[in-house]
């Protein structure tokens, strides 16, 4: 099972109850977190899953309201004793600005590894148990959207397994998909099961990729910085979507659900006014701060 | 009137409950903030005092838990339409510190003008209202310790003003000791009177000079790491002091009264464990996140 938590919603400003948008995914025990803004790492320890297990750190953009909470969190994963390698990943000019905020983190207890994303078209990258895709969107800068997918693989079927002699032992290597002594999963297992697919967007204006981007997504989070159709003009001019774009793209990538995040500081109570968005995509959401989800495999 | 608030008293790691160390003082219209850590710039929203006024910030020092929260502040002051220069105060190399990590906040509509204090001795500056002393302290990297002096110019004695026929209209400025049309304030004023003193010492060892560098404080605001005296090798080795030993310097330096601050997030409640400082110096208060003090001239 794939756990989800937004850190924060808020957008461009930290407000005293509400963090700066970010949300955090664990499974098997690692954890992912897309973006990093002032406080992102007290929003972590508020929601109580820990930190030395925090192996990927993917950024959106390099926008200070995502990134510059990054210094304090790198310092405290040092601190609760975190030695494995951290990989980093983002728009291209990720590591460059990373080394100028580490002027104030200069020594750290284990090594981190930069994966800068080409501006030109979408990236796939195998991080661990999280198998990420990478889609440049339309911001006022370079700026990724994500999609995780944690792959499924066939289901294991011991008839075939006794038929070829296979010994018990070698079972449980060939369910989770590995070759043991010349003994391949392709013998036992059917074909490959639908997997978990959570997709992430923002910063952005709507963009004619993103339906496919985010096609099937059985979780969709997308900011909606205003609530209100009257502003999309205000929303354009800063490469940003109000909640029925949102909410067009979740039904055109006919995704299951659909959660808003990175509201405006004018934005008090998200959830009164989602209507814009239900009208189009019944199954919305307004994201709020820790709002968590445990999204499992079919059947 | 000197108005004050803590903005935080935590240490090294910011707390869901307790932003880190940060004290802002406003006097006459205008703000000073010591130290900008992690959540400062969210501490001073749900203060409500306001940002465009902060025309000062004094660095104690460079670590990450006193300045990771600085490009965000920076940023949050453009948007809130500051436009008049902002001094920044520190050690040696805070304009370089500042200057890297500002990669996230290249464009503020403000100017900014640093201020770099010689590590050898005490220093003393003018900012606008506020006269600022500055005392290298005794930490792990060059750190600096403050005191702020608000001076009371001496009593206006009008039977003075009438005898050497100064006209009535310039009276109110040189009440505010300005010299006007050749008049000057001595014609006027008697002796100076006592202003407020505020000193504030993060994060220090105890050292010799501090004593005399707070003498007379109305409010000595210090660290105090830890509040038993069995973890006084610990705070040595950190470069922190311990309860007591703030109460030791508060007496020393025959300050009115003592507020503990930068507290290890080992501490929960500091306010149930400031005996030892109590033994030492009858007038101790533990800090906490917004509390806050105004004060008055004598009489």
């Amino acid at each position: 099972m794939l756990d989800l938590s937004l850190l924060g919603t808020g957008g461009m400003i930290p407000l005293p109850d509400r963090y700066l948008t970010a949300m955090l995914a664990k499974y098997n025990g690692h954890m992912l977190l897309i973006d990093c803004g002032e406080g992102t790492q007290v929003s972590m320890r508020a929601l109580g899953w820990g930190f030395v297990s925090l192996d990927v750190i993917l950024f959106t953009h390099l926008h200070a309201d995502h990134i510059a909470g990054l210094p304090g969190l790198l310092l405290s994963l040092s601190a609760y004793g975190r030695a494995a390698p951290l990989t980093i990943v983002g728009p291209e000019g990720i590591e460059a600005v990373v080394s100028s905020l580490r002027i104030i983190a200069p020594e750290l207890m284990y090594p981190i590894a930069f994966i800068e994303l080409p501006s030109g078209g979408e990236s796939q990258l195998v991080l661990g148990d999280f198998h990420v895709s990478a889609l440049p969107l339309s911001h006022t800068l370079p700026c990724c959207g994500y999609s995780i997918h944690i792959p499924r693989a066939g289901k294991f079927d011991p008839e075939r397994a006794k038929a070829q002699n296979i010994p018990l032992v070698h079972w449980s290597a060939l369910k989770r998909g590995e070759t043991v002594c010349g003994f391949t999963p392709d013998m036992v297992l059917g074909p490959p099961r639908r997997g978990i697919k959570v997709s992430y967007v923002t910063d952005s204006r709507p963009t004619n990729a993103i339906p496919d981007f985010i096609r099937g997504s059985d979780l969709f989070i997308c900011e909606g910085i205003y609530s209100s159709d009257d502003k999309i003009e205000k929303a354009q001019q800063y490469g940003h979507m109000v909640f029925s774009e949102a909410a067009a793209l979740a039904k055109a990538g006919d995704v299951k659900e659909l959660w808003l995040t990175h509201y405006s500081q004018s934005l008090l109570e998200p959830e009164k006014e989602i209507d814009s968005a239900v009208r189009i995509f019944e199954n919305t959401k307004a994201g709020r701060d820790h709002l968590c989800k445990t999204l499992l495999f079919e059947d």
